[in-house]
């Protein structure tokens, strides 16, 4: 590729960023897209913006990227949580490291590579982009030593960063944990494996056991059933109901919703049948796990820090997620599952990953003509035509690609369902290292060294080889890198920004179906797919540094790019039900250290192969200090992700103690977990009723005032530790029988 | 090597063992050696059982044998605490799963490789052994099959044996927690990283985090010094008092200890200034490290596993060692240091395993004669007579790699020293693996893949090649293998038994230096060497059983007479001064894992080189269930050898309660541990004039009946608190002073 293309290529791409960024700004000022562009502001602040018609309306603006900028680090916190904090982060770092690298590695790196050997240049808008790589650099020249020191000092520097941003956001862990309303998971413990006794019910093993080793903090412990057929029936009724609503509300205004009557109808036997079945079974199963509540923070902390009985896999003790980040559907699974489950899902995501090499490798067939068209002769009519051609070899491939990977992310969330998480955020913590993996090995490793899979795999059996093989591949594919980042992470980028799905799924709702409006449904940032992006890309950047900087300013401007693009839909579009405290940043730093490491591999590779012993010679010794630095900041900041520091929880134990807020606490706690809720319209309804401005203490997860799924207030607790199912609310039963037998009916009535 | 030969070999070393073991039961009931033979029951039992001639004495017995298999385990554990009881176990599992091997193998696979090709055979007596490995099998062999079932059915029973062993230490490890004399490492935390303020003493420091942080439990604490100078001033008055005890005993018996008067002379100053400057040196780094001491064994748990302050480096507390087990000299170091020193003899322990390369290679060169006598051209003289070839030939070499080896285990255990290590035994636990990663790497790997040194690196760097290579080699090498058994197995278990270098030293002592006896020393079991030894062997045999059967039965005679040699001396000689509590059983565990996954993929290389698809198929789902296994062994088993379960320590807790034992166990603890105790020679005086009889609270150590490391009983705990060396019991420095006035003095008289 010569320069002329690439800027004609850039030219082109940076066109459509600004098209769509224009039509963001006029689509995020109709009225109708408000739900896909302020889903959060609207789920949390309930204002409704509809304006009337005016001409501002339709002028494309920039005031939302001053927003964007203007929102300061407490706002984010605020409004998106830590994780959208580290994740801001990432992009900070990000920006900062790189602009440093393009500016030493633009105004040195570049002409020495450029004028790396003795030929006659041409005008430089026509020349070859390899000429701006290491690989035009004499073999034996003596300005190699220029690239290693190069590579010091970004190392060096980014180390510094990296350090810097650890220890930030250490910090803003521990000022999240000191966080105004207490965070009710602090106070509580997930038992597992809890030893069947034959002679008692497991609710009553739990009190023995916690009052008789945890006596001084123990307060009262809570059952969690097997979501099995109870499960079934809630969410099949919750369906119900909501499809029922939105039925009767856009069509059939007349059907009256069903009352009590309804019950003594023909669908109360298959019912009750059901419902004695799930009796007999949580009888039988109730007993796989529990919440135990404590009285102080301290107290919960050192239950989930010790090991408990001489069988390490009973009684397994662990902090509990916040109550609305509870994964209920898994939580109840057997421990002794859940190791199977893990080795399970690896063995799967490994074999994903090794079959995912069949698509690339069909996809660089596609690139060889000559040789699909001996394969498959009957394209032969087909692809004679010259257009035809530069279809299936030169765009054909990436859509292909582009489909195959937009799989990956939904099948690793599956794979980390399946691992068996107790909470929503460490489902999707699980599947953003996977989808990184992921990303890290098919688009890394085996995209650049292009080959048939059998080449690749010999590539990969031969350790010793590999950074030379590297050193050889990486500054000859820059012209397909910088490709990569413009298409791929700028386009990625505007379609975040347009909500393009979300967009076109809201028009059809609204006016071709006429569906009313879910309220409800306001998606969480996608951290899954975002955090493994921007994380290859900095794996790119680093590599491509010092061996092919012109892809440096490129992902400048990507970074930049995202900075805006990802706060602005932090603080608008996506809402944040749960947050992990902050472990997406040892992820970050894990991945930042393997792209130092990777480089400066590479880079012995590359000085190997220019026979330049003395730039050889100095790279090992910082590959070596750069490990050492990775050892140093788990020894001191990684056990901070791990645990919480016992100082800082008895100090604010004896805060609340002596400001009196314990007792509040400890009353929220007996309503905090429901494994059970209302269905959401029900309780939208009561809230409806009874006024936004309740007290906050009413709603079930008072942990989180911007959660709606909140349970009955007055309900009696112990209840709901019985193994029968007589403790469930009679309300609620009664609910989820109407909802059914209604269903039955209207089935049978042929209506639905 | 024939059959012939072998038999031959195997003949004179058994003749060899039986004389040494003959020797051994002469030499045992001679008075003179009884130090030699009976250290631990002299040491521990103090009965003197010097007999008067008779001629019994002179008949070889084996009543030792008898009485070495009579020992039930709770004897042993008694005598010579759980890690002797874990040694004792990897002789048993070894006996049990080579027992079943030697029968499986022996009787199915050796005739199956004997008659594998269609060869005439030779008298039996005079095959060559390679016909007995698989190597004689033929390529697409039917009977390959039979080989794969052997391979799992050793796999599955080395599993459940390894299964039930770990099931059943983890128990002793619990059994033992529980015994009769309190621990009083349980009851204490080692505290590093104290953060240093300038406004107060550390010791004020470490009382009010405590006593803010774990009021509950927090009884009291002694700061641990520097052990620089005032350490090094006691030691060398220890050597001086024993030099000087020997001395005055044994020849100037005229000569007066000096007494308090003799302070007054020219040597004082210098004292007076030295023991100055140790008093500023004290008050500035007193404050590395800190013993706490908690009310129940549950507080100090507690306080040992959570994470204490936002500064992970800071407030580091781990659960102490046991009084004696204390490695005073360098448990004061700074926290910040300790991983610096592992990273580095991490590094040292590689280039020295690297560097074991040169030898070796030198070794092997001594093998090719004319090589050596090209190079070597002064040699061709002396190498002309044939029995001077042999000798460098066939003897020299092994010589010369024995000494090397000789000089494997000191280094290691220097590198563990330098470690930092807080205790003895994890200082033996760590010299223990590295031994053991050494043998397995450069006796296994380097030693059987012959070749220069280059040749073996290239090897190890195609890992893909590895099962194949090794396939290709193991069952070649059999021959050497069998020999090695033979001669390095064998022969280490008889001088083991003879204890060779003692008994000449305890000859040259009494007879020609005319020593006084050395009461105090009695060596502890070099665990660190004989464990890796027993694993290594059992490595052999895992990778021989179904390649080169030949082996099992010498490896079988090995195991049985290593199982009554070393309960003999564990019984007999050794003393156990500091116990890792099993901890070496985990080591045993992984290792024996590794030798079967390594067999396995053997193996399959094996298999591959045979063209048996079927077989080598078959391999791929071992492998994959023996490391599922090993998996569900960590969590099932190795968190137990991690920390201790909090349910046992509340139930002895409350029972030491209930039965009133605490208050003698907190009163216990004010003398636990005592960083400068009394030179040995002064305590032992002081025992003898106190009587034997005395009650076990005088001594310092008092958990462990059997240690003579005590300190004074009724000096004011809280000096040792304060940072000057005033707090330094008065009477221990006077005669550390003493001592050094007298030794100046001797020097200036020319009499030492």
């Amino acid at each position: 590729m010569k320069i002329s293309a690439l800027l004609t290529s850039a030219g082109i791409n940076i066109g459509l960023c600004v098209l769509f960024l224009s039509l963001y700004s006029i689509l995020r000022k109709q009225p109708a897209n408000i739900r896909v562009y302020f889903g959060r502001r609207i789920a949390e602040e309930h204002s409704l913006l509809r304006e009337a018609f005016i001409l501002e309306r339709f002028v494309p603006s920039a005031g939302w990227i001053v927003k964007a900028l203007q929102c300061t680090e407490e706002e984010l916190l605020a409004a998106a949580g830590l994780d959208a904090v580290v994740f801001n982060r990432m992009l900070v770092f990000s920006i900062r490291i790189f602009s440093l690298a393009a500016l030493l590695c633009i105004s040195i790196i570049l002409p020495l590579n450029y004028f790396g050997q003795n030929i006659h240049h041409l005008q430089i808008h026509s020349e070859q982009l390899d000429i701006f790589t290491i690989g035009n650099v004499q073999v034996r020249s003596r300005w190699l030593w220029v690239h290693c020191i190069v590579l010091y000092i970004i190392s060096g520097v980014a180390c510094l960063l990296l350090y810097l941003e650890y220890r930030h956001i250490a910090k803003l862990r521990l000022i999240h944990l000191k966080r105004e309303t207490p965070s009710l998971g602090q106070f509580t413990v997930l038992v597992r494996g809890i030893p069947k006794t034959t002679k008692e019910s497991c609710s009553s093993d739990v009190d023995d056991f916690f009052t008789k080793y945890h006596a001084s903090s123990y307060l009262f412990h809570q059952v969690v059933y097997k979501a099995g057929k109870v499960q079934k029936i809630m969410t099949s009724a919750k369906k119900a109901c909501r499809k029922l609503e939105d039925f009767t509300v856009t069509m059939v205004d007349h059907i009256v919703l069903p009352n009590d009557e309804v019950v003594e109808n023909r669908g109360e036997d298959d019912l009750n049948d059901s419902i004695s079945n799930t009796d007999n079974n949580t009888d039988n199963e109730e007993c796989a796990v529990a919440f135990v509540f404590f009285k102080t923070r301290y107290g919960a902390l050192v239950a989930s820090d010790v090991l408990q009985t001489s069988n390490p896999t009973k009684w397994v003790t662990d902090l509990a997620p916040e109550p609305n980040d509870v994964y209920w559907s898994k939580i109840w699974l057997p421990y002794n599952q859940l190791w199977i489950r893990q080795i399970a899902t690896l063995l799967g995501s490994i074999v994903f990953m090794l079959l995912f090499l069949i698509p690339v490798a069909f996809i660089q067939g596609l690139s060889e003509l000559e040789q699909l068209q001996q394969k498959l002769p009957f394209l032969n009519g087909l692809l004679t035509k010259p257009y035809m051609i530069q279809l299936v070899t030169g765009y054909l491939p990436s859509v292909i690609l582009q489909i195959f990977l937009y799989s990956v992310a939904p099948i690793m969330m599956l794979f980390s369902t399946l691992e068996g998480p107790t909470s929503h955020s460490e489902r999707k913590r699980s599947a953003c290292c996977k989808v990184l993996y992921f990303m890290i090995w098919n688009l890394f490793f085996v995209n650049l060294v292009s080959g048939t899979v059998l080449k690749q795999l010999n590539f990969f059996s031969s350790p010793k080889e590999i950074p030379v093989q590297l050193a050889r591949v990486i500054p000859g594919q820059a012209t397909f890198l910088i490709t990569y980042v413009l298409t791929s992470g700028w386009a990625s980028l505007s379609s975040e920004l347009m909500q393009l799905f979300a967009l076109i799924w809201n028009f059809i709702r609204k006016y071709i179906l006429r569906i009313k409006e879910d309220t409800e449904f306001v998606p969480s940032f996608p951290y899954h797919t975002e955090v493994p992006k921007v994380l290859l890309f900095g794996l790119l950047g680093f590599t491509c540094s010092v061996l092919a900087p012109l892809i440096l300013p490129f992902l400048l401007v990507y970074f930049f790019l995202g900075y805006v693009v990802y706060r602005n839909q932090l603080l608008n579009v996506y809402r944040t039900r749960y947050d992990t405290g902050g472990l997406y940043w040892p992820i970050a730093h894990n991945t930042v250290i393997f792209s130092l490491v990777l480089t400066q591999i590479i880079c012995l590779g590359v000085f190997g192969l220019k026979v330049s012993p003395v730039a050889a010679g100095f790279t090992i010794p910082l590959i070596i200090l750069t490990l050492l630095f990775n050892q140093y900041c788990r020894k001191r900041l990684l056990p901070l992700f791990k645990t919480f520091p016992a100082q800082d929880l008895v100090d604010m134990d004896r805060e609340d103690e002596q400001s009196g807020k314990m007792e509040h606490i400890h009353h929220q706690l007996h309503t905090a977990y429901c494994q059970f809720p209302d269905t959401e319209e029900m309780q939208l309804e009561k809230i409806r009723i009874a006024g936004n401005d309740k007290d906050d203490e009413e709603r079930c997860s008072s942990g989180e005032s911007n959660n709606k799924e909140t349970c009955e207030e007055q309900q009696p607790r112990k209840d709901l530790s019985h193994p029968t199912l007589k403790g469930l609310p009679v309300n609620r039963l009664q609910n989820a029988i109407r909802s059914i037998t209604f269903l039955i009916r209207l089935q049978k009535r042929g209506l639905s």
